[in-house]
């Protein structure tokens, strides 16, 4: 299991670093200087995480405690300012850290709400909160509606990873460590294959009946 | 008293399901896709009574542990997506159901910060929150400016029924079960009252002066 | 040090009504009604360090247990609403005790964070919040992009005088109190000069590359 630690210490970072270029890239975008770009890099890494401590009583959070959290975004968004057509290049790889930070964060976000001897249901709600929390935090800074709610299979996906895990500790089917990587497999799987063939969820139009502009 | 708590209960899952309405009608308006009408119903729903729990230490928050907060904030996301028509034509019930609920969060939310051992002061004002809070992340997540901010006496309605329970229960009026009683009854005519005769509080225009506009 | 704390008690309150003044001054000018106008005056004053409080389980947070935070804020959401014109002569002043709030808030929304025995990073972290923290929440309720994450040196200096302090204490270069002091002038001394020259964090405009706006 030495080796799973390391993997997982390697993915966390990269996670972490992925998300922090996503919200340094949506800062710059919109015009915000160093430190908006910084603040907000630190903000998506962290956010979600820090949500999660707060509401299992888990003071001070993690993403405030731990330094190379900071140091991870920071270079995130050193990065994006200044080899921006770089970064722009490694798009690719970037979204590929995404979805093994999205899947990582559900399913570590999971794990740590069970070891702090809660139940099912606020593990599972907290792990998607971990995974899908900071880029929240993210557009409600930047002034517009969380992508995560308007398309795409994301929230949905960290949502199965954290299910896995914590339905499958309740069950005993197997060890936390297997059905992590389980966890963590099918969040990623979904969330490529989501990307790749343009798997959204259902979006409800106004159209089905004449009455509903009228509420 | 064993009527009075059946009553009481009746009457959260009632608010619980007026709140979920209202947040999955305006997702569903805004074209969010299933787990963002999903997660705004639920977040409307519990989003006030979370933030008095980390205010007040209560972790994790009641609305994350409570499997049937979570499930009838799904019944009513999904009958706002399944059933629409139906759902716009108890827009009445869902409007007096809403009241009900600003009543009896304002009211609880009060009682449950006094029991842990809180002042007045914080007991009002997270009273206040516990009623209006789901609102206010709903329409921020929504990205417009909070309507309970803007208009109608909603929160001031939450408000009176607060400081009714908070004021009787520091100068020993009457029993607590008393006072949550009447200061639910208050909040919840005055809220009635307001939305009938379309009272409003007082907006303050720029065009008093003509040098407002400099600053 | 008597002196001094009466001069920290004189400065907190100047720092709350200034804070709460720019936050009622938004509010009104937003169209927002009597509620809307106090609950963001409260909130600027009070945000920054009720969120800092949460994070360091300080809870119930002092913004909602201290009766005269709530009182500065009301004070100063009345004189925006009934003495507009008074409110805009002394827009000088008011930005003097804005800095003066914003120096003495980093310095002591870390000491505190220090006295409650979190690391380095925790304390500056949370400095930066307790100081700017209310304007972010404001910003946000009001449907803006964060003005600190945009542009001037205003979340820089709070960091910078949160830095001196906690740097200082970490290597015990001198007493808190005198650390305290320096940390504040140091913090002040930096917004108001950065006011006076109209300096400004650099921003990163898209002209640099031509294939910036692919992404």
């Amino acid at each position: 299991m030495e080796k799973l630690h390391t993997f997982y210490y390697f993915l966390d970072l990269a996670g972490t670093f992925a998300f922090a270029i996503s919200g340094a890239t949506a800062a710059r975008e919109r015009g915000l200087d160093l430190f908006g770009i910084c603040a907000i890099a630190f903000t998506v890494a962290c956010g979600g995480g820090i949500i999660r401590d707060l509401c299992i009583g888990a003071v001070p959070p993690a993403g405030l405690t731990t330094w190379y959290y900071l140091a991870t975004s920071l270079v995130a968004a050193v990065m994006t300012i200044s080899l921006f057509p770089l970064v722009q290049k490694i798009n690719r790889p970037v979204i590929l850290f995404d979805a093994a930070g999205l899947s990582l964060f559900a399913v570590t976000g999971a794990r740590k709400v069970l070891f702090f001897g809660h139940n099912a249901e606020v593990a599972v709600l907290l792990g998607v909160v971990t995974a899908v929390g900071g880029g929240i935090i993210r557009d409600i800074l930047l002034n517009r509606i969380p992508v995560v709610l308007e398309k795409e299979i994301y929230a949905s996906a960290a949502f199965l990873g954290a299910l896995i895990v914590v339905a499958g500790n309740y069950f005993h089917w197997l060890t936390m460590d297997w059905l992590s990587v389980i966890g963590l497999v099918v969040c990623f799987l979904l969330r490529m294959l989501a990307l790749r063939y343009h798997w959204n969820l259902p979006v409800f139009s106004n159209e089905k009946t004449g009455t509903e502009d009228k509420s």
